[in-house]
């Protein structure tokens, strides 16, 4: 049994999500996925345009998905591997290395190219000029 | 074992989309889905922002859908319930009276509520203001 685990806020969830998702899930057996709050973007400058409980209900309802939680701060990432057993911590290249000193003494960590071209900040910006 | 069947185009796929789709499927065992594609909504003088192929992958990776296939024509949705055995044709409360003369006499009718507030419309207006 291998558990895998990525985190993300997946607003205006896409195609580009989705692919991410099932890459992400087909390294193992079950895939736990963290869902940036409302709260957490906010600290980080970020507003979604679609509200934390949507976004996690979007992503739970998944098949790829084995359970949907929230993340609430970037501490809070060594506790979930440690405490759900997780074998493989995955994110997008645009974090490469960023997660290798807090997390490889716990798990494998991978970063999966993102899908050419999708993008959240992509498809805000096509619909701005609709 | 009873089926289900619905349509759309769920572009922008939100949570609207997702009740409606987890709502349909509770009144029965097997979700069918046709998803619009590009050239019937073109010939509606719709146009959808995501592609067909997107469209459908995400809507075949809910857990709630059995199966996902593309909707070309107005005409295929007596031969999609005959050839299927669907017990229920559901659409959202927009369609209301729509379907019934064409389709009561081969399944069930229902006309389910829409999330209030929500659309592919109202999602598009809000991001092309930001």
């Amino acid at each position: 049994m291998k558990k895998i685990l990525t985190y993300g806020t997946f607003d205006c969830f896409h195609i580009g999500h989705l692919r991410l998702l099932e890459r992400a899930s087909a390294l193992g057996d079950q895939l736990y996925v963290g869902v940036s709050t409302d709260e957490f973007n906010v600290s980080k400058g970020k507003e979604s345009l679609c509200r934390f409980s949507d976004r996690l209900e979007i992503i739970q309802s998944l098949r790829y998905v084995y359970r949907a939680f929230p993340e609430r701060e970037w501490s809070q990432k060594i506790d979930d591997v440690i405490k759900n057993g997780i074998d493989i911590f995955v994110m997008g290249d645009d974090w490469k290395g960023y997660f290798d000193a807090d997390l490889k003494e716990h798990c494998d960590v991978v970063y999966l190219s993102r899908t050419e071209g999708i993008s959240s900040s992509r498809i805000r910006k096509e619909l701005s000029v609709t």
